[in-house]
């Protein structure tokens, strides 16, 4: 992989998402050599994926360089590639770009979309995990609406504008208001000849209440927040098939769809070539000790989404989300060179700061540990913690002033499809996993 | 194609760029029905393209939905399609989409890139005339430098950072102060294990002088500030094949290269159909009358780039840029009307307001009809100028914000590889018209 050789012991983290940009931070010039590997060349701020879906913001705004995150780091290098296989037992990895070999491994590589085991939704569906997925959310909204303006036949049309969100966590509860808000500012204003009420916004939810990850105050709040939107819940429905035209339903109720956003569970992303022990079925995530140890390995370790260290507080491990990724990313920073010295690792402790989802223009529901509230207020606290958690000066003005535009002037003018349009058969709705 | 019956004229317009919206902007709520075409969901800023392809600028920036420009238009429509034929005899167009009648027909189709019948420079060059092409070059040049420190040929890394613009214009001037100072800005300081000084910016006109359409002066200072940016400036080569790999020119000379960026030509974009005494053969465009009308017809219209208006003063047709396209659409949405209403029309008299180009980081040259002037001011000039050029207050405040931050910082954080990363075998650059 052309790495120079180096008389630091080499440390090679797999991933640039929360957990592994935290951790690369940490080793900062700290006498050890360190690969860092991606599948893209910039880091993603997940949260405001939506957005970028939603045509809000642009997908700049969201990302930052990986390179540039480590551009004065010594003994500090990026590759751009995917990882096919840990070969534990030859301490190397095999990669699309050649093999390296390494003291220390770093699993951090994320989650991904888990449709479990459907390949008819996963073919039919979109996913929305990174930023060539949302852009392409953002074409297909489009695309829909401009086919739908071309159709005589009014069960197409108002297919081709049905939009179904499965899954009602914070990603599926975010979208939602998102879409209606496109609906209000944009859409309808954009397609004058549709008939905007027949666009209908489905979100359903397995289980008897959305943001099931947070309180029950919360997930009251939103579902009113949504309903006055015009969302539609659809609670205790669990999906069972989708053919790119139908939804159905493990109960009589079906829909009528061109569009289909799947967020209704994650797995981990898992890399080949661990131990069966090593690894949590169905979820597939890696077992970690308190020192983000993989279990039965010294010198490997995984953080983020990826990780499940279970522990009392959290026997199923912690929540698939930004904070325990960064903590862990953190410590672990601290832990590696205390390995390396020899002193003792310190165990992990997470840090709960609360929860939040923002629903729609100006709502959003917050859980801190001991309180909660719900409405404008906590859309404010939302607004500013997700900006302030951007990488960058830039991208925090230009988020901050695209928000601003966008809540002065009602509109949302991120909307060029930028892949070719093609007139399509209704079947052929595709996602495009990238 | 499912517009609907309308008294009003129908007025049917192909394409929505500079001459195509001037045009629609002027035909808002004249009791004329207007139906607009273009392929693409935006109008784009083609000036400020290369900005995108260097990664100064995010390309929602540049662009404005023609929906939003369009939306209290009363009996306007727009379809995104391309056009295939036009029906002279039965006054039709035929689309992709489906066939659409007119009373009136404009042609704004623009201009596209002319590799004059090389075919293999077409397939292995890339071309800057749209979006998805400039976002395709960012993730080239980009890509190129990923592969470049996986490689331990020297001659191969060398070509992958060694780039080659074909073509002396705007365009190219342009886009080689822009790369020089990506050179700098980012691409050193991004990648410190390359020899950056094996970067080559080389820039090939096969004329005497580089921005051959403005004054001698402003190519003199042109080339001084590109030869401080450290560009190679070759005039009087003509490339005569790109295999992929190695430049040949018309004399010993050749280059061996991964990226090619050709802007030595264009041609208009035609559209199947018309009588070929309407055309210009080579340049492929349509010829056209005082009032823009197409010679041959009396109800249909060619206007910008792909118009040719022979005249005393430019006997081979107006400059194909931005400002007599934008002059002949709204002259031309004043003389349908005056049409429509047995008036006579208005013959166009092209007024110039000089031209200008920008040199890297804060230089610029600029010819007004009866001055000349170049260096730091005219560089203020043509940011002002371009920034209020551009469509929507938040288009310009973000771009503003970007130029600021850009040049206070010496950075240019639009990076992003979106496109899947493929290690490549050396040979197959390929372009991605879209």
């Amino acid at each position: 992989m052309n790495i120079p050789n180096s008389v630091n012991p080499r440390i090679v983290i797999i991933g640039g998402g929360f957990a592994g940009i935290a951790l690369a931070r940490k080793l900062k010039n700290k006498n050890v050599q360190v690969v860092l590997l991606d599948k893209h060349n910039y880091h993603n701020f997940q949260p405001l994926l939506y957005q970028v879906a939603t045509g809000g913001l642009e997908a700049g705004s969201i990302a930052y360089p990986i390179r540039k995150v480590i551009q004065e780091y010594n003994d500090f290098y990026f590759r751009l590639t995917s990882v096919q296989e840990i070969d534990t037992k030859n301490q190397k990895i095999i990669a699309e770009i050649g093999e390296l070999s390494y003291d220390y491994l770093i699993i951090a590589t994320g989650s991904k979309t888990n449709y479990f085991g459907n390949k008819e939704i996963e073919r039919n569906s979109m996913g929305m995990k990174t930023i060539p997925q949302s852009l392409n959310i953002r074409s297909l909204i489009l695309e829909n609406f401009e086919q739908a303006v071309l159709t005589t036949d009014v069960a197409e049309r108002n297919s081709l504008i049905n939009f179904v969100l499965v899954g009602g966590g914070p990603t599926g509860v975010e979208l939602a208001g998102a879409l209606a808000e496109m609906k209000k500012a944009i859409l309808q204003k954009d397609y004058p000849d549709l008939d905007i009420d027949k666009m209908e916004i489905n979100l359903i939810q397995s289980g008897d209440r959305i943001l099931n990850t947070m309180s029950e105050k919360s997930s009251i709040a939103a579902e009113k927040f949504l309903d006055n939107l015009g969302v539609k819940i659809w609670k205790n429905v669990r999906v069972t098939n989708y053919d790119g035209r139908t939804i159905t339903t493990n109960s009589d109720l079906t829909f009528e769809t061109g569009t289909v956003i799947w967020t209704a569970g994650v797995q981990g992303a898992l890399v080949a070539g661990l131990d069966a022990k090593s690894l949590v079925e169905k979820v597939e995530r890696i077992r970690v000790n308190e020192y983000s140890q993989v279990i039965g390995y010294d010198n490997i370790f995984a953080i983020g989404d990826i990780a499940l260290m279970e522990n009392e507080n959290y026997p199923q491990g912690h929540p698939m989300m930004a904070q325990p990724a960064m903590q862990q990313g953190k410590l672990l920073g601290k832990n590696i060179i205390k390995l390396i010295r020899k002193q003792p690792m310190e165990a992990f402790e997470y840090n709960d700061k609360g929860s939040m989802a923002t629903i729609g223009r100006n709502k959003a529901v917050v859980d801190l540990p001991k309180y909660h509230f719900s409405g404008v207020f906590a859309w404010f606290v939302w607004m500013f913690v997700h900006l302030f958690s951007l990488i960058g000066f830039k991208n925090r003005a230009v988020v901050f002033l695209n928000w601003v535009y966008n809540y002065i002037r009602f509109d949302r003018e991120g909307r060029l499809i930028i892949r070719p349009f093609k007139k399509k058969s209704f079947t052929t709705f595709t996602s495009d996993e990238v």
